[in-house]
């Protein structure tokens, strides 16, 4: 399938980045188990695994934020990494209280053993971030920050989404909001600036690998999501 | 199954964790795909499969053993650690010879994807040896050093154990030979003193968990070949 | 000199640091130049020295903190580590607002180098930070949070403390507030139990050399402001 | 002064760093303390200073290099970084063996506390190489490998050079060394590829930045040396 980017400028690197990994972004981003939200077909234990392994994720994910925020090379990129980890951290306790409207207890989120999938996401961004610079780092977790807001939109541009009754209209609401939206955008914005001042069309080859790596083991996600038992 | 630990002193650090985590320590060391290396019956694809993620795996190990260097809390500690560095990158390339016995050529190995379960493991065990300490990293790194030893003498010790015609005994024999052997017990004589130096009891809650947890990786990573397509 | 340990438990961590330490921590803690503040005879040149390298010193801070986060072992850590760093971050702003009343522009401070004292500082609390565990971290950061509510409170005690008219009495302040009191209080606190979870007794003798050597950078640091040219 | 740049590419990175920090290069590589060297008239206490400083130095600079095999980006890479971990590992019994001929017994040596402006620099190297990517590293690295190479030149070229009685002389023609010079000018070309393939050219400023702070506190080394009291 083709699906215009929606972020980014047209010369930077985030598109030439999508542009390079298209097979595998594609089957990120239009994975079984997301055509399966948008036509409300996906079963309820795939999508309560997902969620439970989802707030485990979240948990390495701010250690992540806090990593840039150690890398960070300026008091201003410091300032925006710190206010960044925060407000997902607010956003952590949403996530439980979503959870729960979900039938799962904070005790059975929280007794959840990590799936390989989530190790290994999680664990390599981290170590990309610490092996890289910052435009490492940043690139590992665009697939997922700004993937989750693409997917949203290819959400709502599906002919076969089913809006009325689908279980999973609130998870779509979230990511396709304006708030969200504007969130993915911007860090869209700052990667292409970043991909100017440190280098990104000399680093490409570099860069390109670790945004398919990214993209291939969030896809692993999904399916870890789409594989588990009823 | 019980097995008598074959490493480190009886009211040691080692000994202990193996303890707490019995079952998936078991799950692990005797896991089918061991069993079936013993009894000469593991399909071959399988070890194939086994052998190309190994490689993988190995070039991570080596970056471990970097980072282990790098925290290394004395001259004599760094010195045994860069020493340990150079070892596994000379065995390495007797790997890859290996690997070509095998029908497995360079390019073969070196074109491979690496599975989710090895980037879990070995990202997993750079994250705790850059979150933690020293001794975090080294219970995080035990089960492979220490537990490939232990898998040599269970095989050894097995009733069913093939021995003439089993395609897996130039395997078998590496770590059942004596100078693995005792690499495998050196390194848990000096698990089991950094234990007492680092706060090893006071930590066993943490440690535990680690070392629990990296039996569970290590045992994914068996599967992983054993779920080899033919 | 003696002066009652403050803060922490009897027999905790903390204050084992501090008596290994005796000789080192009073030097820090009673420099001629914080017995010149409680005197108010301190050289305006050398607190304007201080307050611009404390400037430099506060950035590189807040990244130990962001590092004190990426190491936090429970989201409880993360939360309250993440907490402290935006609490930093604020608080930064009112130390540029306070040079400022010390006719330091802001302009003035963003151009200063980095004395080879605060890089001594805080780039070797970073690296003992990524080289141990959360605990080696806290013990390198523990000198300069609660060795400033401590020489607040030797200069409180002070018979020729001036008062009236002394320059420096906005900041003595600063550090004898309750709320700064509570703060390092606090610091001592979670060291002391942190100690007992990650095995401070067994690992005393390495964190010993972190505290004294924390607490000889930390009175190199003052000297430096000592030091300052008019 | 002008000297010209012995080692890189006319239009590579070194060259553009050493141009962009002039001041600072030279105050470095011809610092008092060297043209004492090359003169002979460098007090003995300033040298026995510097050489048990400087092997302070060396356990931190091959703990960086250990950073740096971690960070490698490929086998090769690695295998670069560990082989030249274990040489400087070997070089290290010979500095050893050089203080003892100085009358500086190992027991000395290893009693001596790190200088504030070892902890500096080496700590910020560390950093450098925690914060950035391998090229930070390199670049951070490079004044003490590339500038002790170009700094025997300089000596080599001085017309008030004293060669016989010079008690500097095995010092200088280490550096002087057909080996040194190949190893300094190989250096300079890898770290010249570096900055092709990771982007120097875009990320200049920063760069430049690193290299400036770090022939800095390379020059107050010296400077620590030839403050020391007879």
């Amino acid at each position: 399938m083709t699906f215009a980017p929606p972020y980014g400028a047209p010369d930077g690197l985030l598109h030439r980045l999508r542009d390079a990994a298209a097979g595998r972004w594609d089957a990120y981003c239009w994975h079984p188990f997301v055509q399966q939200l948008a036509e409300g077909s996906l079963p309820l234990p795939a999508f309560r695994r997902y969620l439970t392994q989802d707030w485990l994720f979240l948990i390495q994910f701010a250690r992540a934020k806090a990593l840039a925020a150690f890398k960070a090379e300026s008091l201003e990129a410091l300032r925006s990494k710190a206010s960044s980890l925060n407000a997902l951290l607010s956003e952590m306790q949403m996530h439980l209280n979503f959870c729960a409207e979900w039938g799962l207890s904070e005790a059975d989120v929280l007794a959840e053993l990590e799936a390989p999938q989530t190790v290994a996401y999680t664990r390599w961004v981290i170590d990309r971030g610490l092996a890289g610079d910052i435009l490492d780092l940043e690139v590992a977790l665009a697939p997922c920050t700004i993937g989750y807001g693409e997917i949203a939109l290819r959400i709502a541009a599906h002919p076969g989404r089913k809006r009325v009754g689908n279980p999973y209209e609130a998870w779509i609401e979230t990511y396709a909001s304006l708030g969200y939206q504007a969130l993915a955008s911007g860090a869209a914005t700052r990667l292409d600036r970043l991909g100017e001042t440190h280098g990104g069309a000399a680093r490409f080859a570099s860069l390109s690998a670790t945004f398919s790596e990214a993209a291939r083991l969030e896809a692993d996600f999904w399916q870890m999501g789409l594989d588990a038992k009823s």
